[in-house]
């Protein structure tokens, strides 16, 4: 890649008609200081006055462009009450104005260098832009100890012999699936990395020292400078009515450090570097050279969609952590392809084998004839069990041994995917050059410090010594946060169980009509509308989705965590469950509590008093409950990405150009004026990465916690995903600002919530099988009951019988003659003793056989697939062979590095001792001199 | 504490006439250079000449001391072959004699200075001592990036308010627990840490330069030199039959890097560091500057058990590894206070509760008169169900519902001791300055190194590229290893198996005499025999144990790992799968197996036709499990503690003592005239933790295991490792040779191992307390069938009926009138159907409820403990929050003191440019030397 300065230059050569546009608000009016980041702020637009003198210190400000031409500003403290008299009357604006003013200086101080900006195009905003020279961003690559490329290049060996051969075979094979990048290319040297220091310069290539840092470094470099920089000198005159509160006031902005309370407190608008060149700007040739390009092209495209993602560009531009996210979401879209290979061969395999399900053959058999008891009471009537053929028949598509066999490859797919993502992990900290790195405890966050202010002046006026925020403290806030969660979590339930409740309410009703007609029509009216509750109930979820994270920021926030990594762990946290349960509620429901305290016929069991329990269909809840997962995952998928995330926009843009149509495209031909630095601060903030992995995350949990009862969810995800990839990429490169590039080892929380995710599901999904299936009790039937060891009579067997005479008072059926022909003896399914047993109509022996048999799988399955899940764990190394040991490699490169120089050091400074002492007669300096250049020499020579 | 150097000032000042003792060996001959490692090597006696050839050599080294002094030696590599013709015809001894050379004269290269001996009192070895001067340990240290206390100091703020005073009490109250140290008070003050680096010299406190580094960081700096120096000129020509042979030899010799290999090939007979002065040799007075001392009484001795031990001292003196390995052990036998007051508690509930138990009560009543059926065929009679009185009450003081209780405690108690180490774990880690240190990649092994050259040579003879050992090389030996792990295990097996076989068949031969007076003696014959047997067995799998160590490291090492932490991970693993196999293998038979297969009454179960499965007492299993858990930890902690630990080194001075009186005495006086690297020779060499850290692990097993049914297993663990902490310390300090001091940030494999053991527990606890114990059944009969909820005639419900006319064939007792009156209708212990059912002698209802009701146990007890070890997991921050803030406070401060540093730089700087400006016509040279000096100054001055 070319840095964007000799792009620059390069492109006025091509064209210098055009070198006006390459400066277009990327660079200082000087042409040659880049932006590297921009601060905006709300400018008064009808005080004419006020802009004249801002403008007036504006160039003020060009003046003291270069920090050391002018001695620096007085010490800020002393003068805080003195120095600024003539500000205290003025308006909130201009104390304001004060404090932006302070900051900035404070920035020149730190040696940074500004130019402000308020004649813009967009009127009300005043932008000030931030250049740091190099000997600014020395300092803060040294500080953070930046691991930096170093000039020792060595070369990295592949494999030897078959398995290279091997290797090549499949790069070539693969070479069409990676994007169409240079860089891309496996590289045969890799330069060393050592964290920058500016004692260690030497070993660094510092030939081109525009191109050392790139853009992404730059800001975040700058964004450093930022957060640490504090304004001292602001006093906030306006609002505070009490000692107190001014006191409180005034600690925010003395304490509170750098551009995020500043932000938070409204002094400054917003803060972020710039995109590259917008895209829309330049022809193909100019645009050959920037990094953006490249990302639009190979990366945020629809038609690159079976391509590898450019996960080294994504991070050069975006910085590591939104790197790791695109390289995780990579990962499982990779991961979901075997898993959704698997699954759809278990649905097809269920599909070949429906035609010799014997069960399923028996249910169909018109000739057994099993008369069944009605399924409620007295509207109900008797019914043939082969009327419940078709259900059967389905259930086997998904209830079949293929499935047990299909959700232990998803536990040991999930164990692989976390063991694969820390590998791949570790080989992108590898690249990137972060081992080593730490992160870093964030500084406390402005509102904490308010709150512990808050609290240290109430108990003492005087001693403004530090507190921390205890548990007491913030056990009010705790408390609420409790009962909200619940109050949400509740209302979640409220919605699930009110629609359940609904739909028996509404068959109840409908069954107590005495029009026939609508009586026979129940079974069709109660599922039509239940199907449209249901997707009514998952539109008001839906919506519940999207504020929950709202809520939640909110519940947060009066936690007032301390730092902002807890602050976002909480959030994360607790929208996780919000999410988790509003999504899983009602498919919980179906899969475990739906039909199973149904009761027996002549005494169901009725809730308040008169609506009886929801039944389940013939074949088991197993065929409900994968409608049910497939419409939400559909619906999720269709209404979420489709709507959400690709209509809305869309309908803005159709507003925008029908407002524009009144503005007669002014303002498009205008928005192409803009500088780059405008442009960009109409774009979206960045809001962080949570709402795109919580959607992932959801989404894992579709694939894993239900997957042995619907083996297409994975397919189902990976349609998705390969959208979802190209959709954030836009959403990345053209609608949202450049975020600021922050470092990250990993993924954080989202890896534990994951494994969490994991683990549940081996339980879920164990409870599925042998509770919601009916592969328990089919195989306690070939291996205890059938007298040949086949799955003959099954049917039979798990069908209790009946004495319709036993029916209670006001339970039997109206019509009882609805099939024809008197009943005597009808079977439901239970396992109930018959009528003439010592102990009619109590759980048999066969009920509680299957139900040891059922946990007996759950204990053996939950087991055996957890330890599995250990030994994955536990055999795949988490960091690859390759990648230990290159850095081990590395590590003896560089301590030979340092050895040869220490040696060369000693040697020559023996040898200038030497001459030292011979020619001691003449000026000690020279010779010193001489051999400092020779040490500087060798230097260079290592 | 003072230093060793200054301290021997002043003894000098104190006793000038003992001058001398103080150098006692620790001190090279002009005793000032003290000695920082040794390494020993074998001289053959016999050859005086070679001696004599030696120390001419000795005096040639001394004279070589000093380097700089003399032109470094000749460029190694070319006059390798050329350069050493003289030594081609020597014996073995001399080539080594040559490596030792070449190795000593690399590292009088690296700057480490050298002093011989060969002169000592112990005949045949030979003494290298090392001494690192100022800028070598500089140099190392800087390489290591070891972090040291800089001057910059700030002041730790403790909790305010009420948490203080509570604190300063809890400190006051367990002041006494504290060992008797200066440094272990609370400091107020603590030194800013940052890694060592000579450019930043001026931030250290560097006015004592003797004792900036301790003793172990000097003897570990120096370490890293000797891993690090290659041995590169020495060439093996004798037995080196064949070319390739001699080319492997050679590349060896080559390539094998430092101190391990020459170790290995037996060039030097060990390596160490030497202890501080001994504690044999000194008056009282003296010795009060030591830490050895100081570690003697108050860690090694019995007296202060029950203090705490001065953790940061053994740090100081053996290293972080071992620090933390005491460290560790102290929190276990900490932790284990509560678990052991509550397993008391426990224990006394069930004697409390005893005389209430209604089963067992209802066991007792003679009225009730219950006729057992015989226990076996033909040789048993009919017995009364009250004569099992005895062992059901003892079978209540473990069985109870506190039991559950307790499983549940200790399950959460494992997860708190987990949190609570890796809390105390980064706690020592941040009072270490080990923060931000990384563990190392290992350097390859030597033996993996030969075995890689190996096979490229016999892959191709002339490229010598280096390969790796892949699967299939290392395939033949991992197939082994799997088979000897197997066998090995098989053996385990096969001697518990053998002991219950013998015991089944001694009892079906005494049944089978037909003499009346053995045969009533049976029981009481089978007992005590069993009894023996036990024991026997017992010490069968000791000595198993004993030697499992040995035969793991041959497994291992016939693998070739790649690494020596490899190595020692691959051994841990496979020791640990066979001790603990070895160890809970007749456990796990007991409770889980014994008694379960027995048949019924008229159709007993048999092995090999002839043997019967053995049966448990009435009472159920849990009593005999409790019997063989306390035999087994006492007999384990007599055993191996007091026999092999205490008793075998008494027994070794003893053997000593007596051969002493022959050499009247000589031999102590003797070894008091040692010096002390002499002495330190004669000690045993360090042999690593995995020992300590085994045997740790194997009682946790027992702690945790099965502690369900044996709720007195902490208190004899922490009666245990009260001794087990002295009695190490004593092992560390008296009786090894000083360990060298290895840096490591926690205790690696053996969390990992400890983890999968609670986890175990779990599971097996919930079997124990499920299958073992009649904790469910009687749950099932007190809400299923009793009538009136009570536990009454809950013992007539778990007994079947046997109709005594069912007896087949040769099963009836011999005796039927034992009990002195006809039997028609006989009792037994298992829920089948009686015989007059229509299925007689099924298994019934009852019996599949039961185990459902199990099985449900199981699941929800393994899932809602994990639960709750999970969330104890989480909820308990991993790193203190007093020492994050103290590490962002740290890392605040180190940022303003270099940013301080800046800007004074570049101030002056600046002011030096107007000076050098604005004086031109001066000499340059003047005011730059004055412009350093004011930046020292200045840096002087932060």
């Amino acid at each position: 890649m070319f840095s964007p300065p000799l792009s620059c230059q390069l492109l006025k050569s091509l064209a210098p008609e055009e070198n006006t546009k390459c400066q277009q608000g990327l660079y200082f009016q000087d042409g040659k200081r880049r932006v590297d980041y921009v601060l905006t702020y709300h400018i008064k637009k009808t005080s004419s006055s006020r802009r004249h003198t801002s403008r007036l210190r504006d160039n003020a400000f060009t003046r003291t462009l270069r920090r050391g031409r002018e001695p620096p500003p007085p010490a800020p403290k002393d003068d805080a009450e003195v120095g600024s008299p003539h500000h205290s009357m003025d308006h909130h604006d201009d104390d304001k104005c004060l404090r932006r003013e302070e900051f900035e200086s404070n920035l020149m101080e730190m040696g940074l260098e500004l130019e402000r900006d308020e004649e813009t195009k967009t009127p009300g905003v005043g932008f000030v832009k931030i250049h740091a020279p190099w000997s600014i961003l020395c300092r803060e690559a040294e500080f953070m100890k930046l691991k930096m490329p170093t000039k020792k290049v060595y070369e990295v060996k592949h494999s030897s012999g078959v398995m290279e051969k091997i290797n090549a075979f499949i790069s070539k094979l693969t070479d069409p699936l990676h994007p169409n990048l240079e860089e891309n290319r496996t590289q045969k040297v890799k330069h060393l990395s050592y964290p920058f220091s500016r004692e260690k310069q030497h070993l660094f290539d510092l030939s081109d020292k525009d191109s050392f840092f790139d853009s992404k470094t730059r800001s975040s470099l700058v964004f450093e400078v930022l957060k640490r920089t504090k304004c001292t000198k602001a006093k906030f005159s306006m609002g505070s009515k009490t000692v107190l509160e001014g006191i409180i006031q005034h600690f925010i902005f003395t304490r509170c450090s750098g551009i995020t309370s500043l932000l938070g407190s409204g002094v400054y608008l917003a803060a972020y570097p710039l995109h590259d060149v917008s895209i829309h700007h330049y022809t193909a040739v100019e645009l050959f050279l920037w990094i953006l390009k490249l990302l639009y092209e190979e990366w945020a495209s629809y038609s690159v969609f079976y391509k590898y993602q450019p996960i080294g560009l994504i991070r050069k531009y975006f910085g590591e952590k939104i790197g790791l996210y695109f390289a995780w979401l990579g990962v499982y879209t990779q991961m979901l392809i075997p898993a959704s290979l698997v699954g759809v061969i278990v649905f097809l395999y269920g599909c070949v084998t429906v035609d010799d399900d014997i069960p399923s053959m028996e249910i169909c058999d018109q000739r057994k004839n099993i008369t069944m008891c009605p399924l409620c009471d007295r509207v109900c009537s008797y019914w043939n069990l082969s009327t419940a053929c078709g259900t059967a028949r389905a259930s086997h598509l998904f209830d079949n041994p293929a499935t047990v066999f299909f959700s232990i490859f998803m536990a040991l797919w999930a164990a692989f995917f976390m063991e694969h993502w820390k590998r791949r992990q570790m080989r992108l900290n590898y690249e990137w050059d972060l081992t080593g790195f730490e992160d870093e405890e964030d500084h406390p966050r402005a509102e904490y410090e308010f709150r512990v202010m808050q609290k240290s002046l109430k108990k003492d006026h005087k001693s403004q010594k530090k507190e921390k925020l205890t548990c007491r403290d913030r056990f009010p806030a705790y408390m609420t946060n409790l009962i909200m969660m619940l109050l949400m979590i509740g209302v979640t339930f409220a919605i699930v169980f009110g629609v359940i409740l609904y739909r028996i309410s509404t068959k109840a009703a409908l069954a107590m009509s005495s029009n026939p007609m609508t009586r026979s029509n129940v079974r069709l009216t109660v599922k039509t509308t239940a199907a449209i509750i249901n997707l009514v109930t998952d539109l008001v979820l839906l919506i519940f989705d999207v504020y929950f994270f709202h809520i939640c920021v909110m519940v947060v926030s009066s936690e007032v965590p301390k730092t902002d990594k807890s602050f976002e762990e909480r959030l994360i946290f607790k929208t996780f469950i919000l999410k988790f349960v509003n999504a899983f509620t009602p498919i919980i429901y179906i899969a475990f509590f739906r039909g199973r305290l149904g009761g027996r016929p002549g005494s169901y069991l009725y809730v308040f008093e008169s609506y009886r329990m929801e039944e389940c269909a013939h074949g088991g809840c197993l065929m409900e409950l994968c409608i049910q997962l497939s419409i939400t995952m559909l619906g999720k998928q269709l209404i979420q990405n489709n709507l959400f995330e690709i209509g809305v926009p869309k309908l803005k843009k159709l507003i925008r150009y029908i407002k524009s149509k009144r503005g007669s495209f002014q303002e498009e031909e205008y928005e192409k004026k803009l500088q780059r630095y405008e442009t960009d601060h109409f774009l979206e903030p960045f809001a962080g990465l949570t709402p795109e992995y919580m959607e992932m995350i959801i989404q894992f949990g579709f694939v894993t916690l239900f997957v042995a009862s619907f083996p297409l969810a994975p397919l189902f995800a990976l349609l998705n995903n390969i959208i979802e990839i190209r959709l954030d990429a836009k959403k990345f490169v053209a609608e949202l600002r450049r975020p600021d590039a922050a470092r990250g080892k990993d993924i954080g929380i989202w890896y534990n919530i994951l494994r969490g995710v994991a683990k549940v599901a081996v339980i879920v999904n164990a409870f599925v099988i042998s509770f919601t299936s009916d592969f328990i009790p089919r195989l306690v039937y070939q291996y205890m009951y059938s007298p040949d060891g086949s799955m003959h009579s099954f049917v039979n067997h798990t069908l209790s019988y009946f004495n319709v005479s036993h029916f209670q008072n006001g339970t039997a059926p109206l019509e009882p003659f609805h099939l024809g022909f008197h009943v005597d003896i009808c079977r439901y399914k239970d396992y109930r003793e018959p009528p003439w047993s010592l102990t009619p109509y109590e759980i048999s022996k066969e009920f509680w056989a299957v139900l040891a048999a059922r946990l007996a799988f759950v204990v053996v399955f939950q087991n055996v697939v957890m330890l599995m899940s250990d030994v994955v764990d536990w055999i795949i190394p988490d960091i690859p062979k390759d990648i230990s040991l290159q850095i081990y490699k590395e590590k003896i490169l560089m301590m030979d590095l340092f050895m040869k120089e220490e040696q060369g050091k000693t040697r020559i400074e023996d040898s200038c001792k030497e001459t030292s002492t011979l020619t001691r007669s003449r000026s000690i300096q020279s010779s010193v001199s001489s051999c400092r250049s020779i040490i500087v020499m060798t230097k260079h020579f290592e």
